[in-house]
């Protein structure tokens, strides 16, 4: 496990390369019919991205103790899993009748690449492969986990409270329910996911369960931060686009400068789960949020 | 079990009306958050429909012996699920940038009514609730059949295939292998996941799934000719709409009188995989499908 900020920069560099080799392995070939719809779904799952759910399973996965030696383990079926539905979603909210985005990840949005039929096709697809891999990990629990954190109580909940509040007024209280559901669950779900596959017990998980949420909130502010401050380039995606569409922020609800301070408070709850004392690598990964520039 | 033909419609109303009530109450409820998507969710589930796959399933489950004296069983869920992943594909089948329909079980499409943002999300929001409940049956392998079933190789395969198939010329291979898919597979599906509920034993879930594959098909052919000769009002949906849109539909490969021939056997060799004097409710079942007029 990295002991310093450098070697956190190599596991997520090594981690998110085994996500790739994963999605990939685990993606419907190009050359498989319908390939029109192959072709859209690997265009947007291995356009790059952070990586980062994927890679909070495996090191939640890890902390608990599970064993990483092999091919085609559990942990790797949920790995591909959790991207392909934060693509999906990433696909759906892209669409003209929601965000209307032209740019993801650096590259044209799907529908922009694609057309609109094939996007939604192609996000239906892999929301439904994702629950196939969940399914083969033969842990009845996980799909539960995955189906909850997606469902009108987690991220489509969370989508269509966004896209309700946009142009309105909104609270504190408003948008930490936004971002928990919508960025929130899927994020949690990824560090309980790591943790039901390594059999961990009730107490662990409840206590990363936590761990999962402050990052999980943490995660979105500083993405609401970065719409305003952040560095286009490095994105990936228009800056400022938050704000062209009065979408509800974090730092619209309480002002840039207690955005910044919230955002840190929450890193510093989420790694005070650990002893004080102890290195491992979920405590790194939350610095790395912490400081994240894309 | 019915033994003529009153009586299947009579087991048709019992077991529909079952679905609608398992459907009443494993949607989330219309005055819980996010109440407009919940809204729109109850809205398209509960507007009718012939509730054909949860009764597939609920016959299928039956025929092998499953237990139907309970509440909240695993076929309940089941036949929620199936239900809300059928209306799920519905929903996104109807938007302007795939059939762009506007009448559906004889009421507005999701769209028309709730904007096409909602529609998407409600769409979306039905497909994981349906993981949800399948998952609570216990039974993984029925969380990865109907993964499958929805998948690329499945529904949205054929779906795909569908709307790239519009306004060329086909082949009775290519619209076979549209239907399989695109109605197909979750017919196969709902007959499957039933006797797996049922604990059946390979045998006879080899049978029932010759059975599933011959139905499905005769379903979609006869929806086809539905599209020509049925009657508006019956079926609740625009009549004449699949030739307008010069969609690939099973009379227009072979010519009317041949989809006829067609449809009638296959009802006749799903019902031959019964013994000859067996008198059993999928028998009626697929007998009512191959006289459908809406």
């Amino acid at each position: 496990m990295p002991a310093n900020t450098t070697d956190i920069h190599l596991y997520l560099e090594k981690i998110g390369k085994l996500t790739d080799v994963l999605l990939d392995r685990y993606l419907p070939p190009e050359d498989s019919e319908p390939s029109s719809l192959h072709r859209a779904m690997r265009y947007s799952v291995l356009a790059g991205g952070k990586r980062l759910r994927p890679i909070l399973a495996y090191s939640s996965y890890e902390y608990c103790g599970g064993n990483v030696d092999g091919e085609d383990l559990p942990i790797h079926f949920a790995m591909a899993a959790l991207e392909m539905v934060h693509t999906y979603s990433l696909i759906h909210d892209d669409l003209p009748c929601m965000d209307d985005d032209d740019l993801r990840r650096g590259i044209p949005t799907c529908h922009k690449k694609f057309g609109e039929a094939v996007a939604v096709l192609a996000g239906d697809a892999l929301h439904d492969i994702a629950f196939n891999l969940v399914a083969a990990t033969g842990y009845i629990k996980a799909v539960t986990e995955l189906a909850r954190a997606l469902g009108t109580e987690g991220m489509i909940g969370g989508q269509m409270a966004d896209v309700e509040a946009e142009g309105r007024a909104i609270t504190k209280n408003d948008i930490v329910r936004i971002h928990q559901r919508k960025t929130g669950a899927l994020i949690r779900c990824s560090v309980r996911i790591g943790a039901i596959l390594a059999d961990a017990p009730a107490s662990r998980l409840d206590n990363l369960t936590v761990f999962g949420e402050k990052i999980g909130l943490a995660f979105q502010i500083i993405d609401d931060i970065l719409d305003i401050e952040g560095d286009q380039a490095l994105l990936g995606k228009t800056v400022g686009s938050d704000s062209k569409k009065e979408k509800a922020t974090y730092p619209r609800a309480v002002g840039m400068e207690q955005a910044h301070i919230d955002a840190a408070s929450l890193i510093e709850e989420a790694t005070a789960i650990f002893d004080p004392f102890e290195d491992n690598v979920l405590k790194h990964l939350a610095g790395y949020i912490g400081q994240r520039r894309n």
